[in-house]
């Protein structure tokens, strides 16, 4: 059977997550129900990554194998067309392999986390946004976040209930970008690895807001690190600022 | 009584408009109800632009007197709390001359219109753009723009229940950026005059597709105009892609 490649995005408000639960929404669901209404025999799918409830895609990657030899732009418009009125969209679909598969063939996670400082509640940007009350300093995060690139163990930055064999990961980017806008400032965490922990960025971002805010200092960021232990981390943030923003394999399935 | 002006912004999906209405939900509505909690004395709000439904607001501008002469910060921060949950935000409170006045002191009103062109549906700017599925020709959409400039009558681009005394208004600026975006191209219409007509600002945008499109030319907008006639203007696009981004005041009354 024809193996597809989609490329989604959505919002994580109404799903509890990625992966399909019981009497749960999820945009894996989603997903699923919208191919079954073009080919009843299609199976589970299998994603790049499993975002949490709440967390944002701006490109996750799925992989599905249909009957038909589907056009790829015809597909993704028929699914968009059962997706509707679900905030899930794809925003491209491509022919693979039969052995390419979404999360094994990855090679590369990024992510962007976004967080406003105002004082004002958001309005436009809820539920897309984390938000603190005070500007916070950029380059202390910046600092703070040069301390964790690299390969280490991130036993302190992963979530007790993380499934990972190990928590040896190689952190390649960790990137503080500052946007000012004209009532607030948005600060932007570009993060990016090989495979991510359960709640890595989530723990990054809790521990380095403490950095900006004046609470830790970059080499409280070494000794959390250094630590190994969970209780070193910093306040883990909410998920609502999260968008997995992209997924690297050796050849993009969907370059022109 | 002090008088206070606000700087407010708010999301325009749940409000029948910024203007009080019977049995239904208003911006204008919603802001009173926060004032009359901190002062019960306080009688209607005036605000520079009426906007329409779904139309959003990024710093509209109203005026209000009060018993008590507040910190104007600590104002603010008192309306943001009475204000929760809806989706309006007190960004700033001043407090002005007792014949300042939010309408008829203005100046200049901004408006900011988002036209977002991409094939898959939105999901993160749901109710806050106008999606369009193919790219349009900037270029060709600033040309019919340029022939907008200036003084005019602007009687095709005005509602029919436009109670304005007068069809005649100076359009100072109608500016058409385009923003890349990774699986989009986004078009912002910005948009600066003393004052408008009643649903101006989105017959421009709506005429101008047209034109960015392909299916008119800038001189058919010069015919349009000149036609003096409701009946020769483009189709109206819709209200959620259209921002009250700013006004102004010969002193801005919320200068640092």
């Amino acid at each position: 059977m024809p193996r597809f490649a989609l490329k989604i995005e959505y919002h994580g408000a109404p799903f509890a997550g990625w992966q399909r639960q019981k009497e749960q929404p999820s945009v894996q669901q989603a997903v699923e129900q919208a191919l079954r209404k073009l080919d009843p025999s299609v199976d589970t799918i299998a994603a790049a990554g499993r975002t949490d409830a709440g967390v944002h895609g701006l490109a996750q990657v799925a992989h599905c194998d249909m009957v038909r030899d589907w056009d790829p732009f015809r597909l993704s418009e028929a699914l968009n067309h059962h997706l509707k009125p679900a905030p899930v969209a794809i925003l491209a679909a491509a022919r693979v392999a039969d052995d390419w598969h979404a999360r094994f063939s990855a090679t590369e996670r990024r992510y962007m986390f976004r967080l406003l400082a105002r004082r004002a509640p958001v309005t436009h940007d809820a539920g897309l946004v984390w938000q603190v009350k005070q500007p916070l300093d950029r380059a202390a995060m910046q600092a703070g976040a040069d301390r964790l690139i690299g390969h280490h163990d991130f036993t302190t930055f992963r979530s007790t209930i993380c499934q990972a064999d190990s928590p040896m990961k190689t952190l390649d980017e960790l990137r503080v970008e500052e946007i000012a806008r004209p009532d607030a400032v948005e600060y932007r965490f570009h993060v990016r690895a090989r495979s991510f922990l359960h709640n890595q960025v989530r723990s990054f971002v809790g521990t380095l807001e403490r950095v900006g805010a004046g609470a830790w200092t970059p080499d409280d960021v070494t000794a959390a690190l250094n630590a190994r232990n969970r209780a070193a981390c910093g306040p883990v943030c909410p998920p609502q600022g999260l968008y997995l923003a992209g997924v690297g394999y050796k050849d993009d399935p969907f370059a022109p």
